[in-house]
């Protein structure tokens, strides 16, 4: 049977979420807006700063007034929030504060650090100032109406900062992907649950829900049913219901009996397909009533891998968040692979800067996995790597 | 004046919140833990597998029943969730799905692939399959008792996978720090409000609390405060009502009069310092009855750099997480700097590798902060840097 290359399912899968992409907006306080991705371009509503102040302590000047070791009276203070000051008299200093309001006929400010003060009334100033030094400049960061933030930035905490001082308290950022997550398998049951002869507890659930979260996705929806048709079919309609956007399910696609999402989404048109890889073979995708089904084999390994590789590069585009890093690396030891799959095997990266493969290659290995934190990306091709080769790893 | 070394105000700041690093435990479900640390080690209440089990759909054989060609009559099927399965009988094979529990008597599983099933009651096996083959051991992932993940682990998705494989609803993890915000000085009012004469919107408050939350800290008090002692003072009391473990505050430790953090701290034995800095030269630090208190300047982009250099690290620290990255470029554009001051210009990465500065150095320039997306951090001892010049930046 001929396998289908990874890279064409990435594709498909990539094909089947575009639409999401192009979502809705919503708008939320700045206060909750870290992490979110702005929908459109922000303007600025005031010019930033809005008033001309002061970037020193010191004294406000007619910067023609000033000749190196000039004294002036000191005709009063400005301090911080001083409202709007009394027009500066020629031939005078005023006493200002670092933010302070220039009052009307300054145009330059001496840092206290260039001046002398005798008796509190009288400065003297030791340099030439120019006019507007250490003067802010009304609009000198942002003009009144001019783009504070492009669209499409990922809001971090300079950008919240930038709202705030541009005195706006919420934003319009994307929606995050609505996602549901389904675990099927008449063996599972919910962690926790004690296990009969033959059960295990479902681990894709939380692992699919965790990944999922991890790139910005919303979950509505988290189920878990037996190979049961109607009742898989019950958990797809209540999926829908709370509004999910792409359904993940984990299990029941594979070429062996009692494989229930097949028997569902089969004939409403899924791609059931075996792909060349190892572990997460079995792939399917569908859509139920319009919205996309991803489809993971249900071993544990399997189902996580394929999230990695097939929708996680989707939500964190839509995210805005960078790809997951791979680094090629040296290998510390022979690593065998199977002809014609592409295999991912959990390393570790070693502090030499070298790997090694942690646990074999089997996808009920979940616990090696989670202690993993590489992945090896060892080519379809590839049947032996000698120690010392170079392999792609992806970091975990 | 000699001002102080930043790598020494650095080493200031950890020393103080020294104590943060050994914080208590608490106990949050698996389903809320992502992204949380573990505070010890956890050992796997079950083996992993739990039960034999099937790696294959196929068929499960007695090894030493098989030889190439051999044909045996099959003597009923194992779905998953099979219960305990009847003893195989010697001589028969027996239907298996993937993960169904392996019948006492088997010890191979037979890949379909490698089969020919005759009226569906016989099986020809084609090749010799060893004890062994596609048989999933119990606790061959892991065994019962055994450490299924290390304390000071970082939760993502795999980990959380693998505490639901062993049946865990619940992790105890390391409490988040508990962070209080003060925002002090008279010109500020919150972000919405109308602006008059000589106020701004306050931008520390939402910078700093994002940047917390970003590295993972808990907020558990925000307050903004004009330049009155006993005011500020009261602040600092409910922060610790509210049970804060670290207060940072912006505003009121320079030079000039009116300086609130200073009037309040100095006399509870604060250490106010001038840092070789700019933007950010002004720093203090102090402990409010036994708790630590890190106070920031009042200019915008002064506070938000200050805690991205001092406090950020050792939260980053305390929750796991990696340092920011820093990275070598090379210079777009001549700089000049001041001499004795370690500056941190506002820069772009551009697509050829190199960076540009953006804005100019002042620090009240908070949009320009906003647009860039590197720190350049220039030496104190430099004070020109030609084009392609070297230099280490910050990735924001």
């Amino acid at each position: 049977m001929a396998r289908t290359p990874v890279a064409e399912h990435e594709g498909r899968v990539r094909a089947l979420l575009a639409p999401l992409r192009t979502r809705g907006a919503e708008t939320v306080p700045v206060s909750a807006a870290l992490g979110r991705v702005l929908a459109a371009s922000v303007a600025s509503p005031i010019a930033l700063p809005p008033f001309r102040n002061s970037q020193m302590d010191g004294f406000a000047v007619r910067s023609s007034d000033i000749v190196p070791g000039v004294s002036l009276p000191i005709a009063g203070e400005i301090a911080a929030a001083a409202g709007t000051p009394a027009p500066l008299v020629a031939g005078t200093a005023v006493r200002i504060m670092t933010g302070a309001p220039l009052p009307e006929g300054a145009d330059a400010v001496v840092p206290v650090e260039d001046t002398v003060t005798s008796e509190g009334s009288t400065v003297t100033i030791a340099s030439a100032w120019s006019h507007g030094s250490y003067v802010r400049e009304v609009g000198s960061d942002l003009a009144a109406g001019a783009e504070l933030l492009p669209g499409g930035v990922r809001l971090a905490s300079r950008h919240l900062a930038a709202l705030a001082a541009a005195g706006l308290t919420e934003v319009v950022v994307e929606s995050r992907v609505r996602v549901a997550v389904i675990s099927t398998g008449s063996e599972l049951v919910a962690p926790g649950d004690l296990l009969g002869p033959g059960q295990i507890s479902d681990s894709n659930g939380t692992a699919l829900v965790a990944a999922a979260r991890d790139v910005a996705a919303e979950i509505v929806f988290e189920g878990r049913v037996v190979d049961d048709r109607a009742a898989f079919e019950a958990l797809l309609e209540a999926a829908l219901a709370a509004d999910a956007e792409l359904v993940l399910t984990s299990g029941g696609i594979s070429q062996g009996e009692y494989e229930v999402v097949r028997e569902a989404l089969e004939p409403r048109g899924a791609l059931v397909d075996v792909l060349a890889m190892q572990p997460g073979g079995p792939q399917a995708i569908a859509s139920f009533q319009g919205i996309p089904v991803i489809c993971f084999p249900g071993n544990p390994v399997s189902s996580q891998l394929s999230f990695l590789l097939f929708v996680e590069p989707v939500l964190r585009e839509i995210a805005g968040l960078p790809d997951r890093i791979r680094v090629t690396r040296v290998l510390d030891a022979p690593v065998t692979s199977v002809a014609g799959k592409r295999q991912f095997l959990r390393g570790l990266a070693l502090p030499d800067g070298k790997v090694a493969t942690l646990g074999g290659a089997s996808s009920h290995l979940v616990a090696a996995l989670a202690a993993a934190d590489v992945l090896l990306d060892i080519p379809e091709d590839t049947t032996e790597l000698p120690a010392g080769a170079t392999v792609e790893t992806w970091e975990l």
